[in-house]
């Protein structure tokens, strides 16, 4: 999503519609995100489309871009101390060669790697990886477990240089990495599996969890519930950080920050929102209806959750249309957003981080680069004078910067 | 092969050890070559040791590095028009994500990324990615000439943008990458199979060739073998380039050269040229014996083709010890050399380019940075002075550069 998190991001005037194929863009990006004394830069990724209507892909400012890694290789050469975090799939690639490229992006970035481990259930993805290429054996998370703990062997300093002799139900790895331990040790490991099986592997092995909560309530329980996980594990709860997502829009005054944010809905194409919303609401009964109409009566349907059924009735309430609520749905993308003035959105983090919903946030801007720059120059000032925001990195290493060490 | 071509170039005493592993070394390196107006900058690889004896492997200086995509989009943020050329395995990857990395390196880079196909025949290589990661089907080349069928067809800026629903017998593939082509529209596909397969392979879909011979006889009859069987393949035989190995080792006067020269062969640890000659004869007969003592009479074994047996005999008539006979194996790795004033050297290259045995040549330096330098300064003048290298680079493109637009 190169030019910004909101759904419609590219269709906004200040938008590069080439801004995901232009490295310089990214170069920008990583600048201004460092120069502000971000811990983190996060590349999501998918191995092709995820939307199997080409028709709506094209429109969701979500399509293929640069290979993550790669991509990161490149950006270490024009930053020094921002972490640097790809994601990459246990379903298709084997432990050796990932341990090995992230190793490497390790290395060449002084200790400033990360790996968003991701199983990939997108039946559209594993179209590209069929036929006998890779024989999935045990389920998705079987893999993803054993995966993710051969690559913390390979990675772990005391393994560099001998053996490991793995061997297991789905993998066998003989030698070791033979690569040096970067300043950092090893790589940081980032997921965010949202189900019982995404906590427990996130619990085990993660430095760092992503997760969407659009409340606080939301978030809150989900941390409870990891951090109790990770204790479970035998492990120190500090040692998993955990970051819901927010898509801030921000600006000196309310209005102008709602104005910005009206704007943004407004781009929202029609066909987008309502095939978002059809998919959220797991149901085809939108067909054919009114836009400007009211939301018919819906059946309860396995798709659709108890939170999902508050907003719908909460748009009833409203006397929302069915464009306004797939906008609701559609620009959200399932990730909280605060729009407002520096101090309100510096509020409402303050409240997730010290009622312990929160130990840090995964910034989404709504649009790059202008809400990424209206952040660092509105918000984190306000952070910073709350003392809740670094003013000068503390370390060279992203486990150094995450307090990881 | 960090600190040269050389196999005890490790030893040097201007070798830094760490080289393999300091992305620094790798910058300086990239830009004395871009500085020079090489063609491209090329990294061997293979995902693991290739060496079982784990002593011997170590003083091999080949021992495992950067992993090398990642490494050259980082040094593609540190150059401008050099290629940049990865060796990948079609045996432990995906047709998929390989093409969207080199893509992606492609672009991030304005045009310069080459793709060194290798289907990786070490089982010590095999031992990382064992059990059911990766099920092949066929055989090695069958599964290596779909993977790059595929690999060309998502390259094809015809096919960017559309599903190319690939089905066949090793691997199915939907979607197209969505990336678009670079400036110079696909990655160079670069080969060094010598196998008849491999070498077929190459005539149907390789845009360069590297290849070992020690002598113009040899390469004269690769070349001609290979072009022959570009011409069989429907495709204009100017449109492969075949670029031999070589490993100059040159100084002002013919002494110093030699003196260089030996100085390295010096070097070669016992016992790393007495596993490489054992294994080159295919024998286990020199076990015990004396090294300054003449080599033993030796049953012909398969392992002992008839240009060995040449220079075995050639060995005993010069009365060459063990130790000389296995060290002159073991410095050159299969691959030419040259030892001489630059206009010695000259005279050789333009000898095998005039005799249309190569169209360029793969240099090999003994020692980095040393016999780089040494080369850019001594032997590419007098190449420019008789007109065989470029005075500046013909464009902005690994393609163009190639002469393959």
């Amino acid at each position: 999503m190169a030019t910004g998190h909101h759904i419609a991001a590219w269709r906004h005037p200040e938008a590069a519609a080439d801004a995901g194929i232009r490295f310089e863009h990214y170069v920008r990006l990583a600048r201004a995100a460092e120069q502000a004394g971000f811990d983190l830069l996060f590349l999501e990724d998918a191995a092709g489309l995820r939307e199997a209507n080409a028709n709506i892909a094209s429109q969701t400012s979500r399509s293929v871009g640069f290979e993550p890694l790669s991509l990161l290789a490149g950006l270490a050469a024009h930053t020094s101390t921002i972490g640097l975090v790809a994601t990459a799939s246990t379903s298709y690639n084997e432990p050796y060669a990932l341990a090995r490229a992230f190793a490497s992006l390790d290395l060449l970035s002084g200790g400033r790697a990360g790996w968003n481990l991701v199983t990939s259930a997108s039946t559209i993805e594993a179209a590209n990886f069929g036929a006998e290429g890779l024989c999935r054996h045990g389920d998705r998370y079987g893999r993803a477990n054993e995966f993710a703990d051969i690559v913390k062997r390979l990675w772990d300093p005391a393994d560099r240089a001998r053996p490991i002799a793995h061997e297991g139900e789905n993998f066998s790895v003989f030698q070791g990495l033979g690569l040096p331990p970067s300043p950092q040790g090893a790589p940081v490991l980032v997921q965010a599996g949202a189900s019982d099986v995404g906590r427990d592997l996130a619990a085990r092995t993660a430095d760092v969890v992503f997760t969407a909560a659009q409340t606080f309530e939301v978030a809150k329980s989900f941390y409870d519930d990891v951090k109790h996980r990770v204790r479970e594990a035998g492990r120190n709860p500090d040692h998993l950080r955990i970051m819901p997502g927010v898509s801030p829009v921000v600006a000196e005054t309310r209005a102008a920050a709602q104005e910005k944010f009206e704007q943004l809905q407004a781009l929202i194409p029609d066909e987008v929102a309502l095939a978002l919303l059809a998919s959220y609401l797991d149901t085809d009964a939108l067909k054919g209806l009114p836009l400007d109409g009211p939301l018919p009566e819906l059946p309860a349907t396995q798709g659709m959750q108890s939170r999902q059924a508050l907003v719908i009735e909460q748009s009833r309430r409203d006397g929302l249309s069915i464009r306004d609520v797939a906008r609701h749905f559609a620009g959200a993308r399932g990730h909280w957003r605060v729009v407002g003035t520096a101090s309100d959105i510096a509020d409402q983090l303050e409240e997730w981080f010290t009622g312990e919903a929160a130990d840090g946030f995964n910034i989404l801007p709504a649009v790059f680069p202008g809400e990424l720059d209206s952040f660092v120059s509105l918000v984190i000032p306000e952070l910073q004078r709350r003392g809740l925001f670094r003013e000068a990195y503390d370390g060279r290493t992203l486990r150094a910067n995450l307090g990881l060490v």
